[in-house]
């Protein structure tokens, strides 16, 4: 029987059809195994759960119980267990780079809307939110496993890594406007923490970029700020 | 003694320093009183409190049963308990239209990121959300008392309150793509649920517009579609 998670796990869980037939899409060689309710056998997700385990000779229990033991607020009716896995970033592609991201919805949102506008490597600098809690992997409705990404101990850690490129730290009283900005790729847009956005010395490194919004909000929420940055850029 | 939340109750309130110095700003009159915490009273954000209080004459209790009582996941240090109200939209100005929002985190987000972008009037088409939920009031860090909100039983009743609204319905499959609209004021934004997005009659209203993104997630979060639409859209 899997006991509910813990960040010190090799292995993590998705919640539902939906996350699981993503997973089994694109990593089908990290899962372990798949439990489904007794109930669901006959609905259509389950039906494809079904087919793309056939294919890769991966064994799907019926078994209610430990649905429920692994479920969160909600009961699902399918999960699937997959081993943790690592994921280089592509050198020659463009970054998100998000230091001290804590708050583990917006990471599953950001990495959803990541795959939206095609912005398929993330760099975290720790401390960071951890990507394989459950939380994240279902509220980025499995994107996740279409997406690279990598933690760093410290942001000159993830400098040394890519030093080709391009820096675009968003931050208040940065100079260039993101309507106005001209990002030479390879590029990094960096993000700070939810609630304290980007430490100062940020503001020295390549070319800082901010959101215009009025000044009767301190801050636009880091998940809005990561969607306005890389629609305004996406292709 | 007040109780945890209910939509039925005629009051509301808020969770924390930073909603309750924003009731405070914007709405003194709505405020019925304050309970603060007697560990907190020497703090920056309850001297703001102590002093906005003071102007309008607002009562404020030490009691920490009752903080505890009221406050949700984290103990907060201080509540206004605040007479919900009713805010008519600005006819001249542009709107945005929530069609059966559910999710109170998105709602409050959406709240914020209006503010941010000075979008001043919101319309929610029922079912919806409860806007005075304190979890809404919460995640909207009080934005929502500088936003004219409103709720119709439908969209129809929203149409004939406000004939003179050129409609702008987002939805996949539009013509138009946001980054080539030419929206003319007075607007209304329009978008549909979490999960299911606008009606198919919605296409014949207007004109429909997209968010252009790749075919690898169905649809971006409500709260980042609001959120770009609003951008672009801002001055």
């Amino acid at each position: 029987m899997y006991k509910k998670y813990k960040p010190e796990f090799d292995y993590s869980y998705t919640l539902g059809f939906f996350p699981t037939i993503e997973l089994l899409r694109h990593r089908p060689q990290d899962v372990i195994e798949i439990f489904m309710h007794s109930s669901a056998e006959d609905t259509e997700g389950a039906k494809e759960i079904y087919e793309l385990a056939g294919k890769h000779d991966i064994h799907i229990a019926l078994n209610d119980k430990q649905l429920a033991r692994l479920s969160l607020k909600e009961n699902v009716h399918a999960i699937a267990i997959f081993k943790k896995y690592t994921s280089a970033l592509d050198d020659e592609k463009n970054h998100l780079v998000l230091v001290n991201p804590a708050d583990l919805g917006n990471l599953g949102t950001i990495l959803r809307t990541m795959l939206g506008f095609e912005m398929l490597n993330l760099a975290m600098i720790r401390p960071a939110g951890d990507i394989f809690n459950p939380k994240a992997v279902r509220s980025s409705m499995g994107a996740m496993f279409s997406v690279n990404f990598s933690y760093f101990d410290t942001f000159e850690d993830y400098q040394a890594s890519f030093p080709g490129h391009n820096l675009y730290p968003f931050m208040l009283g940065a100079k260039t406007e993101l309507g106005q900005l001209q990002a030479r790729a390879p590029y990094s847009l960096i993000f700070g923490n939810e609630s304290s956005g980007l430490p100062a010395k940020f503001a020295t490194l390549g070319e800082p970029v901010y959101i215009k919004h009025s000044e009767k909000i301190d801050s636009l929420n880091l998940s809005i700020s990561v969607g306005v940055g890389l629609w305004e850029l996406y292709p």
